[in-house]
């Protein structure tokens, strides 16, 4: 009998009851390093004294956080769409309540509250199948090819899901890149598929090699069924912007092997490096003529959370499906027509997205301004950071050429090594929890992206607001200096 | 080689090798007759001819798109949300920016385009928790225990996802009323979980029977290892709302037989008849006394798609968990994570949901009347739905007490259910693809929600305007007469 007065009781659901895949996932970006920084913060606020006065998060791409204004036009539209009473107010440009009654058009009772079609608002994917033509210098795009997502998580783990199948050695594989976006080993994880893990090349600023590819998947054919391959251009956390070439030989690659590929581009708007040009793999594939074109299975996802607008609450994002067998099609549609429909002020925003003001439009001027504004602030930051990190010895850190990260890779003295080891940590999350611990700087060790054996890294965003950001880089500085002399 | 130059070639992801359990899923809201009810939408608006003029969807609980209006002072807080400049604007009132600006203080950067933690924005769960305690009597809620969500379904199939685990007869087995929200049987064969399916009792009111619960658990102990029980109270699609002796005897029958309960409450506002009450299955529980509140582990789901506010397009709900053992607690916390944050807009309005404006505030009066109006229209509706269907000689149905739908029984004449066979239908489906072919009405066939054999029902919601509503239901007397005749 407990003090309540009821017998011992066995919880029906306990770690060793529940669903094991669960149990094996992991999600850095949001891990113990997180949780400590979310302690932390409170501890600051409760009146605990730190060596340092805030917590500073540069672990997450979260523009607004880190005090990125949202695009104007964007959320007078929001505004509009959300109390359609403001239709009638004249401080509301006219282009802003245009959109605004157009996308209300579209939605049912006229309402942002209605439920949409599960695949999204068809008026929107209108829009962004436009909005892909342009970018892809007119190469034609089906609206009923566009599913409309919650983010572009979502649309990753539903293509993912879909995949799936088999047991044992006839277990579907999908390859990622190692240092990778965690959304893919956790989802993998989830799905009980087989992770492939291939290889950037750090020496050659995080390139792709075919080669490496061909490696790891004549490996993992002799363990699983490697179904899909998965490309994060520009490179999340390595911030590489992949040239035509590259694209092509992927391609080529999935072509010859028989692999789905899974183009995420999220950060399609963010490339900043001289020379560097975002190139779709839609485009690619399209102008590499008809024996890829009609052949190659490849999904390609966008989001709303990123770019110049950074609206990461606001979850919107899309996936472009090409040559999806009809018959799976259908089942996608059945499969996401489960949850309903994506959030629908997310899809609003996105529509303005794909659709922004036009240079006869009055709101054109302020919002090329703003967009310009961000973008080049944010490219500002990109070469500050890696200008700065390379001044420090035992940090390495290639171009940031695109994206929203840098992934230095930091040489970490045995000692460290060892301490670590006996904590029961990896050595980089040893490092940073003790950044975190001495300055406020809440960074992501490279663990949780995954490295090649012996290698440390950390990722950080570049996002803190151009005089933070020298403050934070300074104290990185110091402080490697200073980890870098007590473990040595 | 085909006419594009290129040899056959077998496409990776086919109906053959994709994931087999996401084929097996059915989810019947938006199954077929909805896509052909689309489909004639678009036939009308081409300017082909029908027998009627307009396509009214009954199929699905969408509060907006049946012409319900949102609650003012929501949409105010939203759009303040959405373009804070507004909050100089003097049109809007107090309460609504005093609202508006506590929960941008709560969103990072004080943006709505700034992810959440995971669990949702902590001050909006101190405001669900204080808001469950008032619904309850006082009895305690830890914010820790709330799970922010996108709409409830995410929170559903994230505890049910949780708990899958095994293989073969110790594979997880989760039981669901029948008829069901078919979002259950969904995710349970997403998951490859065993739905163990136990019938309400039709003959009175659609009320669940333990000696049925007992039944089915008995039986499915055979072949699986059942581990949870849903209740869905009020009733989807059926509309019955649970009495207090009820929702005991379910408590005890959980603590019984060691299942984890899962209530479904997203109709928690919706109860119209007389001497029918909403009771939370966390106050029962509370209320029986410490032998079942410190053991009987529950969640309990909440939306703010339904209610008086019926705001779907958001995507905005809530959890509660009791009782969930603290290891468990972490997985469900990194699980989520994964899925980085609920749409924030959506968090936003939840919070306007449990801290709407108060007797001494400017916006009250205003709040309560649309609340009020709303309620009453629907109490209304949901009257006039079952006295007009039981006038029809072959449809019986029971009162609607609570929730937005009628489940009624429809008796099918047997060449109707031979014309269905040869067509490879189900017998209602051919009923309801008749109706909307002839009516324009699109309701769900009772199969795509489970019942006894040989037994045919449909689900119609009762959101069309009063007006419409009539229209309807007298359409589907006539069409029931006419049909019976047919086929007789």
């Amino acid at each position: 009998m407990t003090e309540n007065g009821c017998e011992y009781h066995e919880r029906v659901l306990t770690v060793d009851t529940m669903n094991p895949n669960i149990k094996r996932l992991e999600y850095a970006v949001r891990g113990p390093i997180v949780q400590r920084a979310v302690q932390i913060d409170k501890e600051l606020k409760m009146g605990i004294k730190k060596p340092f006065t805030e917590v500073i998060k540069a672990n997450i791409g979260d523009c607004h956080a880190m005090g990125q204004k949202p695009i104007t036009f964007f959320r007078q539209v929001l505004a509009l769409c959300s109390y359609p009473d403001l239709l009638e107010d004249n401080k509301f440009p006219e282009d802003a309540k245009s959109r605004a009654q157009r996308i209300l058009k579209a939605c049912g009772g006229g309402s942002l509250g209605a439920y949409s079609t599960s695949q999204g608002i068809e008026m929107i994917r209108q829009d962004v199948a436009r909005y892909i033509e342009r970018r892809d210098g007119g190469i034609a795009c089906d609206p009923d090819n566009i599913y409309l997502s919650t983010g572009a998580s979502d649309a990753i783990v539903t293509m993912l899901k879909l995949m799936v199948s088999g047991e044992g050695a006839s277990r579907t594989g999908v390859m990622i890149s190692i240092p990778q976006y965690p959304l893919y080993s956790a989802a993998l994880a989830e799905l009980g598929a087989v992770q492939i893990n291939y290889y950037l090349d750090e020496d050659n600023c995080w390139s792709l090699d075919i080669n490496e590819l061909r490696r790891a998947l004549q490996e993992a054919k002799k363990h699983c069924r490697p179904r899909a391959l998965c490309i994060i251009n520009p490179g999340n956390p390595t911030g590489q912007v992949q040239s035509r070439q590259c694209i092509e030989e992927v391609i080529r690659f999935a072509a010859d092997e028989n692999l789905f590929l899974m183009s995420d581009e999220v950060y399609q708007d963010n490339v900043y490096a001289d020379g560097c040009k975002f190139h779709s793999f839609k485009k690619v594939l399209f102008e590499m003529g008809p024996q890829y074109s009609s052949k190659v299975e490849l999904a390609s996802f966008h989001s709303t959370s990123k770019c110049y607008m950074g609206e990461c609450g606001f979850r919107g994002g899309y996936m472009e499906v090409v040559n999806l067998d009809p018959e799976v099609k259908v089942q996608l549609t059945k499969l996401v027509s489960v949850r309903l429909c994506p959030p629908v002020p997310g899809q609003a925003l996105l529509d303005v997205v794909v659709n922004p003001p036009q240079p006869d439009e009055p709101s054109y001027d302020t919002f090329i301004k703003e967009r310009s504004d961000t973008l080049a602030a944010l490219a500002e930051k990109a070469s500050m950071t890696q200008d700065i990190l390379n001044q420090v010895p035992g940090i390495k850190c290639n171009p940031v050429q695109g994206a929203m990260y840098t992934f230095p890779r930091i040489h970490l003295p045995p000692k460290a090594i060892l301490k670590a080891k006996e904590n029961g940590q990896s050595p980089d999350m040893f490092y940073c929890m003790k950044l975190l611990e001495e300055t406020g700087i809440c960074l992501v060790p490279g663990s949780g992206f995954g490295q090649r054996d012996g290698t440390y890294h950390f990722r950080m965003t570049i996002l803190p607001l151009k005089d933070k950001l020298k403050v934070v880089l300074a104290k990185i500085k110091d402080f490697h200096q200073i980890f870098t002399e007590q473990y040595s």
